[in-house]
């Protein structure tokens, strides 16, 4: 539970200097407006809700016919992936959640260390996890596949026990790192000669700016192997509006040969009835072509600020990663404590930041630092940063 | 999947009859657009996130701290529940499926006889189901409670067995009954005396017209056993909007001690992410003063519509309940497979309805009417209702 301990540690720090202006470039939460394009199409949205001949009551658990085929359309274009394998939801972080209902608890998980702590924590209360070992920071059940600098951000497939499950994350939260084409090969032949399953998180895909796949779909023989989990959150700004979606292949199969998706479409309509139709609404607008635009025009304002923040930790003689492929910074602080970095950082700067240990044992001596925010905010931050400078 | 079977049985009524024209009694769908006072909040909400002071990204998990207050206000103001121990959701069903995550497949599960098929379906996906018994229609591990009018619509507690979790709703979906004082005190006694958790489902509270409790918490001594699920879904239109609630007191308790509050706040922030911004707008507005009464007028006019299908089929010399405390009308067809009158009626009437035996196999020989419609769809359907007269 970082977010608690730096909700706490950024409390006390304001009780203690009552006149600092804390800046956050800790959580991963969008700060800039949505675009108007996309809000106006929700408020005729809900204009017609308010009308007799608008008026729509429960839509489809699996999403809105018109946007599952937008999505389908928009980000997996050459990959075969159709509209009916294209589950709507409230957001990546439920549907993670939904796919554990579907796994159970009798089934071996993989992680990359450091990762997004949904997985573990998912994996936890449907009961995978197994109890957590203290000495050395791992639930005893979950494989956590190192994915530092010194193996390109990639598990070392070599040494990786076979799991049931493989939850990977590109780019990757939080190090910022988009797997390259032949790495995600080598996981989906891994996953092939495994017979495992990869739930794959493209949450952060439209950041890519290089030719790092933007989906698992992309690699061929992918189908039979994963499932992908995706948003609106980074997109279109919708961390409070809730949208996202889920890609089941009809091709992939349990080793009976019976089909996931028949299963998963049981999971969404018993415990899930649908997203929000406003939001559906709003997400549609955005891949329309020119929601798209004014939505990448937010990217872009984001991606300037993770060059600026990528930037002002190197000139203090930092090694730094990500921020090219994600709107994340990864900065490496060697031989110290990422909670004494945090301290530290807090102490001089008043900048809340996130310590690496909290997306795992492998985010030791690192710090997350997210590209988030207004860009005066950003650039305040970056002159603090000076502050720093030995 | 009775709702599965409905559809097909639906289209190929169409194609049987192109020219008929179909009406639904069936889905407990509102039909009555969203009330301008609650829509204009709704647009309001979008249209700041669409500047720079106005936008917000995520919220808190657990809902917006004033529509957790007003809601507590507003629905158990007596009862001493406060903010704190409400969840905002973005609806019952998807609480009922984090409830079973809270819960897991080791508990034992009673559920009234008939009732809303969620319960049922999300504990065969926990794995507390066990195999279905073809020969009663009943799943071998859920104790099925029989609540017909022979015992007044509530379980007779004498011979019910001890289940850890008692799924109860009040106004039941689908017989119509709201369980009165002495029923639900009886039932938290109950459930006092056996260490049972009630998991209560209000989301028809609002539809009550007599002193009814209109909240589990009204009955003393039910916060130490008791969580009670609702919605806004048929309070104020909201079905496709997606919102609800749930209530967990404080002095719910594990037999350790443990109070589960901390266990449901757990789930809520591992496996959601807090309903729709836009949606917690609205819902903040229906809970205002002309918001409220705006809702309530859609309420009076389903219940007028319930009113006039309860006569129509009371004419037609049918035994009928319901229709007086929740916009469901239950009807008896004695000595009838649910089934056989759900064709004759379709093939008669082109009327869609619901049959009981859906709802468990104490449904058997009862159909479920749905009053949400257009009032003159309503009038229309009890008009060719006549031609059931023998």
């Amino acid at each position: 539970m970082a977010s608690k301990q730096i909700t706490d540690r950024a409390v006390n720090h304001v009780w203690k200097y009552p006149d600092a202006k804390l800046i956050s470039l800790g959580i991963g939460d969008t700060t800039e407006p949505i675009p108007h394009v996309i809000a106006s199409s929700m408020i005729d949205y809900v204009q017609a809700l308010s009308t007799p001949e608008g008026y729509r009551g429960y839509g489809a658990e699996q999403g809105n016919k018109e946007l599952r085929k937008a999505i389908a359309q928009k980000f997996y274009k050459d990959t075969g992936i159709t509209d009916t394998e294209v589950f709507v939801s409230d957001g990546a972080q439920c549907d993670i959640s939904r796919l554990q209902l579907l796994l159970g608890s009798n089934v071996t998980t993989a992680v990359q260390d450091p990762s997004f702590p949904a997985y573990t924590d998912s994996s936890v209360i449907i009961g995978q996890a197994g109890d957590f070992d203290d000495r050395n920071q791992k639930y005893r059940n979950i494989e956590y596949m190192s994915c530092g600098p010194q193996t390109h951000f990639f598990p070392d497939l070599s040494i990786t026990p076979r799991t049931d499950i493989i939850f990977f994350c590109s780019p990757n939260n939080p190090t910022g790192h988009a797997a390259s084409r032949v790495q995600l090969q080598q996981l989906v032949e891994f996953a092939h000669k495994n017979g495992s399953i990869i739930v794959y998180d493209s949450a952060y895909a439209v950041y890519i700016t290089d030719d790092s796949p933007r989906s698992i779909f992309e690699i061929p023989g992918a189908k039979e192997v994963a499932i992908e989990i995706s948003s609106f959150s980074k997109f279109a700004g919708f961390t409070g509006v809730r949208l996202g979606w889920t890609v089941v292949p009809k091709e992939l199969r349990l080793s009976n040969g019976f089909p996931i998706i028949n299963d998963f479409n049981r999971i969404v309509c018993t415990c899930f009835n649908g997203a929000s139709r406003i939001s559906q609404a709003g997400g549609l607008a955005s891949l329309s072509s020119d929601g798209f635009k004014a939505a990448r025009s937010r990217i872009d304002y984001y991606m300037a600020n993770a060059k600026i923040l990528l930037d002002a930790f190197a000139s203090l003689g930092l090694k730094v990663y990500g921020g090219t492929n994600a709107p994340y910074v990864w900065v490496h602080f060697p031989g110290l404590s990422s909670w004494d970095v945090f301290n530290m950082i807090l102490e001089k700067t008043h900048i809340i930041t996130v310590p690496g240990s909290g997306f795992g044992p492998g985010g030791e001596e690192y710090m997350r630092i997210s590209a988030f925010g207004n860009r005066k905010t950003i650039v305040e931050a970056t002159r603090r940063l000076e502050s720093l400078l030995p």
